[in-house]
């Protein structure tokens, strides 16, 4: 088997976060491809952070982003559960990158934190529209069910902040990057409440208010 | 009469912001009282500001104030006429003020920007408390009357943001000193919109919003 160098494991860690009996381990099982052990790692810090889930997180930061020129600017809240990761660079990192995201509005300008906050019948009327464009295209009834079903996905996607594709990452969603940190840090973190208003712009719905 | 000189005029002009003329004038009407002077200026120029109330401002600046610490944060919408003023370093300093002084919440957070966005219903509930309370004093109807449109105004100067008296010069309210510079900057300016966070409170309405 391969020799697993402390020098691979402190790179590890560098890169992961994780303990070092975690790396080392992680290391060991992937025969020392650094590749497949910040997998494994990733794959283990989701399991964690889905354990810290649950934890209440009422300590936090209130943040904001002005577009240069000053026409678009969002107000966003991430709550943590203790001020001291609130203090955290990794956790005001997280929460400058969430706010740069929401003033880019790409894919859409979003108008939810997460798919629980889209109201019933707005879902109602969208898989209405949904299967009436599927009927309209002859699918029968069980097809029309599920093209409903796909295209609300992308529904979420496109205005469900959780589900959007990081702006700087495509390749995650802004609710993996928030797992991840969780897994990096440690401590539950959740995205309570945000707002965005463009110049001259009616709609400033503060999506993810409880109001 | 009082000799008027130009040093005079050139003091009165960078306190007021007003024409040459038109300081001279006022200092001639004023008899060289620098301070009757300003007075006058500042009638004349309230009286300009409010013909100027009726064009449409589109243009301005989304501005956030963020607490040291993160724990409140206010983002605003101020709408001028054109993006030259929305560059102009005394409407900046309009628009950071009016920040501010939402993210201080004194006399109280505000929930509107003007009266005229408080809901009826909200209205007519105050008003009933209040005739409710002057009838357990045992006011008579006409008295109860008075007595509720009295704290109704009470109430204005505490929740409407035009109405509160501002924090750093509580002599005028925030709307006189939107109205000063509509008179010293010469274009209409209308605080459009404006939602205040605070770190964990469940109420983070978008007062102001036309939502």
């Amino acid at each position: 088997m391969t020799a697993i160098t402390a020098e691979m494991v402190r790179k590890l860690r560098e890169e992961t976060g994780a303990g070092m009996m975690e790396c080392k381990s992680a290391l060991v099982e992937s025969q020392g491809d650094a590749e497949k052990a910040r997998e494994l790692l990733r794959k283990k810090g989701l399991a964690a952070a889905a354990k810290k889930a649950g934890r209440s997180a009422s300590e936090g930061l209130v943040h904001a982003y002005i577009h240069p020129g000053g026409r678009v600017g969002v107000l966003v809240e991430v709550n943590c559960e203790t001020d001291f990761v609130a203090r955290n660079p990794d956790f005001q990192a997280l929460v400058k990158d969430i706010a740069m995201h929401i003033a880019a509005g790409s894919p859409a300008v979003p108008l939810y934190v997460s798919k629980d906050e889209v109201p019933a019948d707005v879902l109602d009327k969208e898989r209405e529209i949904y299967k009436a464009q599927a009927a309209a295209a002859g699918k029968p009834a069980n097809v029309q069910e599920k093209i409903a079903e796909g295209k609300l996905k992308e529904y979420y996607q496109s205005f469900c902040l959780l589900e959007q594709p990081f702006i700087k990452e495509p390749k995650q969603t802004v609710g993996q990057l928030v797992q991840e940190k969780i897994a990096l840090i440690k401590e539950n973190m959740v995205v309570r409440r945000f707002v965005r208003f463009k110049l001259g712009d009616a709609a400033g719905q503060p999506a993810g208010d409880e109001q």
